[in-house]
């Protein structure tokens, strides 16, 4: 892909004309593009053309040149759970500081938890997440705020909490929640059972019927650690997926999360029924959960996106290290150095978690016609250079602290690397409230 | 060790006083102060006390306020090879993009390839590297003009290259450099065989005898690869580690850098002989080395520091990424959320690398009497905050981005993240120069 032949008469005016010195556009596969530039209109990917012949083929009302700059998807991160930002312990140092003690679980928490993590998550180059925690509309007031896109999940626990009192309280409350925001922008929902474990067969009866009444994509985590099998055949003769599967959980729209320890039965399962991972790489390792069997699934065809998980199992909800962890923990586990490359990790942070919610029409890789969410990152410091392979550059001498603009629906969120709808020092404040709060 | 007497009479003057408002001293191990002030004088630390008692004690011609920071000792990289920044392919993506042309090696290559990976250490908080590279004369030149504490290897082959014909004429080379700038303050050397695989026995004798007589420590790759075993069997008999006992090379002196492929033997060898261990996280998982056995090393005793090894096996001299990699790494290997606390890896990464370089009577550790080699790392941005322990905020949430100040000997070399004997500008001159070079 190294041109592409403009849809519209020379001058065609658009909205925005965005030059970059590199373009890694996801779709083609590996494609490198070097001084292309994205033509922006309504919001979306009108064009990707060689800058050169962009100047006559476009007007454009906006121009940002990115000389220094590689222009990739917007980051989807496909499992987050955002307001754990305000637990303590929310350094990620494994088992050893996993939160004792819970604050006082209530919207403002997870409003301002939200808040937080979904600005970290945007000042990282993340456009879209998958995330999962009490309160949902809250929740979803800090993702408006911010013009994120966003699926949150309507959790759904056995157990009584602050939020609700049973599963059956957990599903109605989610589901007013979702009817209340119902045709908001950018936003939709998913069912998410917290684990097989945590939900009875009714339940998970009732919730796949939900699904697929509703269209409904469901997110639950799946064999995180090594005793949930074992439990599960205990307790239901059966283990986790097999049990998701009898009661009619599994399909395309099923997003396992960690999916840590499976056997070639269930990396089967997963495959035949169209399912999704959201590999989880720095909390699998962090809590030393296990290794998951990602080359074996992705060779299978179980689409494989990546995920932060919540921050006291992460210390940083930052989709450049989940990126490269990925890479790194995939390496070592297969022996393979040329295993998990950055395009193969860059597709998983991108159109794959696209696919996962269903998306991958609209946003995962930049396509004409598709969302315009971007994400650029600066190339030019002197630490990490000289630079060979801009791609390779982006996973192991980059980081997130590098990412300089971001676009949503063509809306600017992130220019010099400053959000536009928060100040850092709202957001302090923020971080400052809840510290000084009594534990 | 919340507190100490000051040795010296009130109003003693001093040339700094840093208050810092946390202090990770490392010794006493898992210490951590708040609110306390390091008091230097020419070059040394005088006294570490609670900054209320500081203004008392202490008249300092400078001081400095870190009131957001935690103050941690210099960073000891233990296995770094600075040169190979110049490689093409240095950013590390795996066996995928690992040079296969090379630039001709010679002293400029080597002296700026040095200055830019020193530099971007310096920048991440590191003060001592213990670095091998050919032409060490004109690595000596990089280090000296920033002021940094460092070890360099006299590298031996027996292959011929630019800098040396055969294994005598690599040694004869090497103790040229190390004659020429004997004496040089915070210069020393080591005695670098590249491998096993790649010396004879008559070589390896004869850096013993020169090791020994010299008071040198030895810096080796030891079993990085799983086939140097077995092909040291086939070709002397002998496992690695047993052929260089045999030779006289076991000792506290001796560097092992990699160490990967390890048995009970090899690890007993290790300990009985107080060698060290340069841990390279990063790289083993990257090129898919395999997993060091470091949980066992360290319970027998092994002295285990961490490096970052070659730019292009790990896209960054980033001492940070080290401990964090370690840390993850090591509880995916061991299954224990609990191993490897951000204490551990940062002694790792400070006290053990100085006790294998034989310098931890020096530096390692902020205790009165040692040199003023710090680092101070910002925690006030929003993003990883809030902060609930400022020990694995620094390994999990911040990263090397947020280091913003390094004092060496006392003397302040970065400020506000920005390096006092090198501009950027310089830098990124030299990063264009090599990049538009011929590969």
């Amino acid at each position: 892909m190294t041109a592409s032949t403009p849809q519209h008469p020379a001058g065609h005016v658009i909205d925005l004309l965005i030059d970059a010195r590199w373009i890694i556009p996801v779709e083609p596969f590996r494609a490198l593009l070097e001084n292309h530039s994205v033509a922006i209109c309504d919001g979306r990917i009108l064009d990707l053309l060689p800058s050169a012949q962009a100047d006559t083929a476009y007007r454009a009302r906006q121009r940002v040149v990115l000389d220094q700059h590689v222009l990739i998807p917007g980051l989807v991160n496909l499992h987050s759970q955002c307001a754990t930002r305000l637990l303590p312990g929310n350094h990620g140092d494994g088992g050893r500081v996993w939160p004792t003690r819970s604050r006082p679980l209530n919207a403002d928490l997870v409003r301002d938890g939200t808040l937080l993590g979904a600005a970290e998550m945007l000042r990282g180059g993340v456009t879209c997440l998958n995330d999962v925690h009490a309160f949902p509309a809250a929740a979803a007031q800090a993702v408006l705020r911010l013009g994120m896109r966003a699926t949150l999940g309507l959790l759904v626990l056995e157990s009584p909490c602050a939020y609700a009192s049973d599963a059956a309280d957990y599903l109605a409350k989610g589901l007013a929640a979702r009817d209340q925001l119902a045709g908001t922008e950018r936003l939709q929902f998913s069912l998410a059972p917290y684990a097989p474990y945590a939900v009875s067969d009714r339940t998970l009866e009732r919730i796949a019927t939900l699904a697929a009444q509703l269209d409904l994509p469901v997110h639950v985590r799946i064999n995180e650690t090594a005793h949930e099998d074992a439990e599960s055949q205990r307790r239901h003769g059966l283990r986790p997926l097999e049990r998701l599967r009898r009661l009619g959980l599994l399909g395309p729209g099923l997003i396992a999360a960690h999916a840590v320890h499976l056997d070639d039965q269930d990396i089967a399962l997963l495959a035949d029924h169209g399912c999704s991972i959201a590999h989880c790489p720095t909390a699998n390792m962090n809590l030393a959960s296990g290794i998951a069997p990602i080359a074996d699934a992705s060779a299978r065809g179980v689409r494989v996106g990546l995920g932060t998980d919540a921050a006291p199992a992460n210390g940083r909800n930052d989709m450049f290290r989940e990126m490269r962890h990925g890479a790194l923990l995939g390496r070592a586990a297969t022996g393979d150095p040329e295993a998990f490359d950055v395009h193969t990790m860059l597709r998983m942070a991108t159109l794959n978690g696209a696919a996962a919610l269903g998306l991958d029409d609209r946003i995962g890789s930049l396509r004409p016609g598709k969302c315009a969410d971007l994400c650029a990152v600066r190339l030019d410091d002197w630490l990490p250079s000289p630079c060979a392979d801009p791609a390779a550059h982006l996973l192991h001498g980059a980081s997130r602290d590098q990412v300089s603009h971001v676009w949503i629906d063509g809306v600017e969120k992130l220019c010099h690397s400053q959000l536009h709808d928060i100040r850092a020092g709202e957001l302090l404040d923020i971080c400052a409230l809840w510290q000084n709060r009594a534990m």
